[in-house]
């Protein structure tokens, strides 16, 4: 049992040793994907699209809560549509892939396979929108894009990823920045309670909005190794679209005017998050509200009179609680089993044997701990109900902890280095006076990057970090994913 | 309110007059697509997509639940994976779209966008199939695919549609037609019963098979004009791909063999299919399986007191006894309101006025025939649900009958063209010797062309409608879509 179960663990690299290798023998022992002859696109493997499964699901069911509906758009964008808002097309167009041809014939107009679809939302809202009772339009769309990334990671950054993008268009400037926040905020609420993953909300620099955007706001999360992670984006786009692509709707006092846009999405880029955020060196640890498999049942000594039966009436009674349970009744040894799912991150594993049978008990593990409680099979239901809960709790306090430990308040640039240095990467909040020159600087001397100006302002000092000049608010630096 | 009904109803061209005008009619005016500036493509609005969210998850279901996996492959095909197995590359290369360059730079290999996934599944397989432990593979994707189709149609024929594509990879040929099999059974169930629409079970002739297969299952569907409708294929591969691929498991034995494979797949075509079946010149008809909306409640005189009261009350039980409900509680008339929702196909409308609350009343009008209850409050919900079955009970008795009313069982040439001439299109049952030759002349001669060889044979006659010599089996023969 000691021999396999060690085999199983030797086959990952340590996190410590090599943070990059474990993450993808990560990905690769827990089967969440697979390479293939497309380079820089991946096979999400069944266990790694339920993971996605889970995600669409619940945060599908929070779009429709806050009154949007599914729609879909075709894939390709003619590249006369997409040259007619100039900053998108800038910041899009170098990154793009482009059919050519269909069959044997040369089209006359290029396509781009979409790398995000605003450009061909405008068009249909030019179609549809022509009174103020047609808005607003809040729609969603689960599809997949493209950008010819040139280095590619799995969830990380490939070059077709999945992904929903919400495109919504209003009546005024307010409505569409209420949306914008709602929206952020929906996100946020998914990530703390579903991914156990604490964000940080605020809002993008101007060099680092979105191609076409006013603003834009993310969350920003913190990876174990202290490199930030942009977890999901939320855009503003005034009426800018609107004008580039002629959209004007009929107001109440029969005024002809432009409306106002956002867009917002989240990637498979969480599953990556959750990897780095919750995984240690057993393998994947994952939150129970997006785990494919909540719990597990290994039997031990199952070839004994009674044991598989008890099990498998363990098993009904769980599926009938609503949890999603798995009964493992191969033929390899419980040790294999414990390694597997603890590769796969089984946030919760259920054991049971002979002895435990005669006691009318059982043995449940938590994955993120490892604690064993010996729990009586007349309160299952209830203790597994609780041990979920329990490890989203606990992972998310881990991370939070985590967070916390590698969060650094800097006034000079001086302070940014020598914490860097000593305590790793993470994030550093510090003053900046809204000057580019002084941001770039701050990531050419320091190495690390605006991540976002958080709502939660915090007055670390009176002037910039870097220029000295006064500070106009504190920003979240880190080095980023 | 006669007026508004009117000018609604006035709007959709009659079924008798133009079909193909009726039927793009419906598509728009229901708002189930709107068209693009990428020719061949549309958008898919939220009304269209929810009856195809719908259909996913029932079927998602169903395929879940007979053992497959979700998995997600990437979009794009390299050139010379695609020309590893002969026939498929024959049958598809003439028809996709050619990535050619991604951002600046010209590809080496150019990438088509998949037209169909078999060459990624394949190589798939061959990184991870290597013994019998690994066999059967049961996948499954939900995608968007390419053909690049010279005359499109919303949703029957068009440049990109959505589909589901399962891929199967089973240790014996017994094994893989079992598969095949099982699933032509599972869309002729989901098919029958919650589109409500009768489906023929059968195989399609050499000449109509998928580009790769050993044989081709179908089911055929007859649309209102008397046009058939292929529904969903199911494809028995044998070892063709595996030995293009170089894909071999090590047996039992020990000794290094060839696995069996099979795909299937359904289009966004079903729901075209559901409007030619069930449609009518008031407008969509819906089986309430697929329904977005299956209860639409209309108040009448909504100012009245007590009205919306009521109304809400009824939308609130209604929604508890898990109806997916809508309350109109908008300023447009009744009259307007029920010619909206009948344009939209609402299986179930209800009406409730003072009046009818006066006497603990509502008024049920079932869509597709228009026939009007008057039904107590106490047993809503049971009434509500006994309607919805009644909908699709009628909705396919409606559709068998049209069906049976247009199958002419004809033994000569001279008797398909006298059958169609005197009835219109329609399915010709007729014997054949299972010569092409036969096959393409039936269809120069008398305009259809075989659908497919039942599972369900009769002996119309003992020779081939075509030649005369020994018939081997009876084909059914029809215009497609």
């Amino acid at each position: 049992m000691a021999k396999d179960n060690k085999k199983m663990v030797d086959a990952i690299t340590s996190m410590d040793e090599d943070f990059a290798k474990w993450y993808t023998d990560i990905c690769k022992k827990a089967e969440l994907v697979e390479y293939t002859s497309v380079k820089g696109c991946m096979v999400i493997r069944p266990y790694g699209y339920a993971i996605w499964e889970n995600i669409q699901r619940i945060l599908d069911g929070m779009f429709k809560a806050t009154g949007h509906e599914n729609v879909c758009m075709p894939m390709f964008i003619p590249e006369s549509l997409l040259q007619k808002e100039k900053d998108h097309v800038e910041g899009f167009a170098p990154e793009v892939a482009w059919v050519t041809h269909g069959g044997n014939e040369k089209l006359e107009d290029r396509l781009c396979v979409r790398p995000t679809s605003e450009t061909l939302f405008c068009e249909h809202y030019s179609n549809i929108v022509h009174s103020y009772r047609d808005l607003p339009k809040l729609y969603n769309q689960w599809v997949s894009v493209v950008r010819w990334e040139k280095t590619t990671r799995p969830f990380l950054r490939s070059r077709e990823f999945l992904w929903q993008e919400g495109h919504t268009i209003h009546a005024t400037a307010e409505e569409a920045i209420e949306e914008t926040e709602r929206m952020l905020n929906v996100y946020a609420t998914f990530c703390e309670e579903c991914l156990a993953m604490p964000v940080i909300k605020g809002k993008k620099t101007e060099s680092d909005k979105f191609a076409g955007a006013v603003s834009t706001y993310a969350i920003e999360a913190l990876m174990h190794d202290g490199q930030a992670l942009q977890a999901g984006t939320s855009h503003y786009f005034g009426d800018g679209f609107a004008k580039a692509f002629d959209i004007m709707y009929t107001d109440k006092d029969n005024k002809k005017v432009y409306p106002h846009q956002t867009s917002w999405g989240v990637t498979t880029r969480l599953i990556g998050a959750v990897i780095m955020t919750h995984g240690d060196n057993n393998g994947l640890v994952l939150p129970p509200a997006v785990a494919p498999i909540q719990t597990v049942i290994i039997p031990v000594q199952q070839h004994k009179e009674g044991v598989l039966e008890k099990a498998n009436e363990i098993k009904e009674r769980l599926v009938k609680a609503g949890v999603r349970v798995k009964l493992d009744d191969s033929d390899n040894t419980p040790g294999w089993k414990f390694a597997e799912y603890e590769m796969k991150g089984v946030p919760v594993r259920i054991e049971i044997g002979p002895k435990d049978i005669e006691q009318n008990q059982c043995v449940i593990v938590t994955r993120h701990n490892r604690e064993k409680f010996f729990v009586s099979l007349d309160n299952l239901e209830k203790e597994v109900d609780e041990k979920l809960t329990a490890v989203r709790d606990g992972l998310y306090a881990n991370a939070l902890a985590n967070r916390e430990k590698r969060t650094y308040s800097c006034k000079t640039m001086d302070e940014i280095t020598e914490a860097l240095e000593k305590n790793g990467n993470g994030f550093v909040k510090a003053m900046w006076c809204g000057d580019e020159a002084c941001e770039d600087k701050v990531k050419e001397v320091t190495g690390v990057g605006s991540r976002c100006i958080p709502f939660d302002q915090e007055q670390i000092s009176d002037v910039c970090v870097c220029c000295g000049k006064p500070a106009k608010q504190m920003v979240y630096w880190g080095r980023a994913y």
